[in-house]
């Protein structure tokens, strides 16, 4: 049994789960409990143990016993008092056999020595004192109903917060009464499908995540691939489809956005087939060089889900994500989400409206931003002095990269990255298994992982394993 | 959706046809609706309503939905109630108003004046401040990697704490390894039987959540009540199933904890059927009268999955539970939750951590425990004195009574409550469908809900509301 909090001097009124069984009364009883509480580990050495008064009202039995009986177990050596400190359990008690062997943890995966997956924003730059404070506040100015139930549809001071910050940086139109809070991109494709809200089959871009697919298809939704070309997918392609899932900002992983054209496109053929487009704004925040692309959903709000998290802008740790839905949706997604919420944290809820109306939101965002630009701007310029025939592209905006390589050479780049302790993918890890046309060999380049002091080196090792010209 | 239903003879020959549709739940769209036909006039001053439970059974939605939004109704003067003559819309409502408001943010559901339902704990008594310091302390101590997508077995530090506060605080035996951190109880069924984990038929106790048992149908998975006497569960009958769930503290509602030689029959039952054991401990922490109950886990930790959740003990909000599992369930628990944590907080969890580690979590249970038994006492002492000729049981832990009722009048006695504004359940509402044997009368009556200076007020409209000896 592991035990973190040994010698805690602050463990009073504790609880302690004790038998009182068997004969000779109560004293002895609770001897032989306690005993056996420390023997069998339960107890562990160090652990402070509850006031004679608590743990004699628990029982039902006088305080006196209580004193009595850890008297008789300091006296056995099995705890130990001390003014001031309490009664404990003595260190080094022999230990009788436990129930069974422990199962080890397993052993914590260290990570690769240069992370440069993509998916993931720098984990050393959560703003942690800004997030407290918008937390505390939040709970001091939460009204008590806040700590009930609370309204599957999330907090309407969250959903108020995000209305506003999603029509200004985002270019979004809804209201509070449309937006449902969820735990992030997955969990709405869970609500939308598994919920049966929507069903398939469901267009998507001939390359994305492998995990939505699988999301998909464990709820038998049928995703027929969209090819990609320069203008990002190729939406003329689609025929029956009941909805298409799309990246349009920032294609998921090659980068680039959706053309203009196509943007209408798609709203165009959503309308006259009443279809339904599925907006993956996942890294919308952050972009370099272009003017912002705002959501599609602007366009039309009525047949547009637009789905948003807070997992790159802030952090995956948090579990908070929206959507923004057509009204006709509204009622069918919560009621896939239940009477009551059950998943995201309604304190946490409150931070994040508190932290986007607070402006902190916007200020992270603007701090994150020029960290990755710098990133994007070195990795840029280590390519064009350690590898200028290696093309780097999708980098106006987002947290990664794709660089292509000749023809055949993506799995052993792949391969001789990790022996340099790069870790990273290949674009073939993102391609739809049934996609056709071309299969062009890349790297897809995280660079908002690592934090910034190993960035340097994750830069120069993954220079050093791309394939010669 | 569509309800058409012709009223009683008072109202001549009209349909009336309500749309459930906004956000907030099934309960503000109700009230949406009939203030909606209030307002547009298609329900006239004077007009009898229908009976909950005909309105309840045409809209397909709970006979306590129909009663909250008649209640609240009531409250905001649209509607009027009278003892022996139903509800009505109220005479002098303002007309005319257009029959759709503009869709904006849900007006907040206000609740019923006094909210006796089961099920939730005093909003008002949450821990705010302590709450924040661990979350801020937690925050602070965080390693950076927490911020990055997390181990879907919860963080480390919440499994060690909580290892050690349920051995000692619940009798369980387990490693942080055997733990698997989640949103709720409701999660843990759903990563058990939606995961493919386990498989039904699964026996259940013939009294329970009819939201679980919703839960478990929608992974096709059959429930067989068990009958229950006052010894709690009839484990004797057990059979093929392969699992069952149990509330051995304090069966949920009834009320009593399953007796000593029952726990040990169904710990035999596992041992020769290869059975396994969930253990639902919603409310083990609240214990007035009689001894500790220990978790069943502890009597054999290979046998039992342990389930618990802050939902009682601190909030619903939190969205943070926890199973303790048999060792070789561990693995396909983990691959069923995902690759990453995709569901409860990780500031949070380690929050909870901290909680648990620096006492703050046993004062709160403790001054929670001393609060609710006095709110118990008071239940107890009113019904004394105002209705001597009602049974009170299930009162020795837990957040909850049940009033036991004559033969007969148990539907009659929920409807006078709420003509007092008093939510509650009856007993029926709990029963498994294909329960069989005894179908006692009986009020679930959650004295936890309601904030300190209301609780008085509620017990006097709820005494009122008791049929007469």
């Amino acid at each position: 049994m592991v035990n973190s909090w040994v010698n805690s001097a602050e463990r009073i009124g504790a609880d302690l789960h004790l038998e009182l069984s068997g004969g000779g009364g109560r004293r002895a009883a609770l001897i032989r409990a306690l005993r056996d509480a420390v023997r069998g580990g339960r107890l562990a050495p160090g652990t402070r143990l509850p006031p004679y008064r608590s743990l004699a009202a628990d029982l039902g039995i006088a305080r006196n016993t209580v004193a009595d009986a850890y008297a008789e177990l300091v006296a056995e050596g099995w705890l130990t008092a001390r003014q001031g400190s309490g009664t404990r359990v003595a260190m080094g008690v022999p230990l009788g056999a436990p129930a069974r062997v422990p199962r080890k943890a397993p052993p914590r995966a260290r990570g690769p020595r240069h992370d440069l997956r993509q998916g993931t924003p720098d984990a050393s730059a959560f703003p942690r004192a800004a997030w407290a404070a918008s937390y505390r506040r939040a709970l001091t100015q939460a009204p008590n109903e806040a700590f009930g139930p609370g309204d599957p549809a999330g907090r309407v001071e969250l959903r108020e917060a995000l209305t506003e910050y999603l029509a200004r940086a985002r270019g979004v139109r809804t209201e509070p009464s449309r937006i449902v809070i969820c735990s992030g991109f997955a969990h709405a494709l869970r609500l939308l499908f598994h919920g049966r809200v929507l069903r398939g089959p469901l267009a998507v871009e001939s390359y994305g995540l492998g995990f939505h697919r699988e999301l998909l298809s464990a709820a038998s939704v049928r995703t027929v691939p969209l090819p990609l070309d320069e203008d990002g997918a190729r939406v003329d392609g689609l025929g029956r489809e009941r909805a298409v899932l799309l990246t349009p900002a920032h294609q998921f992983p090659t980068g680039g956005p959706l053309h203009p054209v196509r943007r209408a496109a798609v709203v165009d053929w959503a309308r006259a087939r009443g279809g339904l487009i599925l907006e993956d704004d996942y890294d919308g925040e952050f972009r370099y060089d272009r003017k912002p692309v705002g959501a599609v959903q602007g366009l039309d709000p009525e047949r547009v889900v637009h789905i948003g998290s807070v997992s790159k802008s802030l952090s995956p740790a948090l579990r908070l994500g929206w959507m923004v839905l057509p009204e006709r949706f509204v009622d069918a997604v919560l009621e896939a989400k239940g009477e009551r919420e059950a998943w995201a944290s309604v304190p946490e809820q409150l931070a994040l409206a508190d932290f986007v109306i607070s402006g902190a939101y916007d200020r992270h965002v603007r701090r994150m931003r020029q960290r990755y630009r710098a990133r994007r701007d070195r990795l840029v310029a280590a390519l064009a002095t350690h590898a200028p025939h290696i093309e780097v592209t999708g980098i106006a905006a987002g947290l990664h990269a794709v660089l292509r390589l000749p023809p055949g050479t993506e799995r052993s780049a792949v391969k001789a990255a990790v022996w340099r302790g790069v870790a990273l993918d290949g674009l073939a890890e993102f391609r739809h298994p049934e996609a056709t046309g071309d299969a062009p060999d890349g790297l897809v380049v995280g660079y908002a992982t690592p934090p910034e002091h190993a960035y340097g080196a994750a830069v120069e090792a993954l220079c050093g394993a791309l394939p010669p010209s």
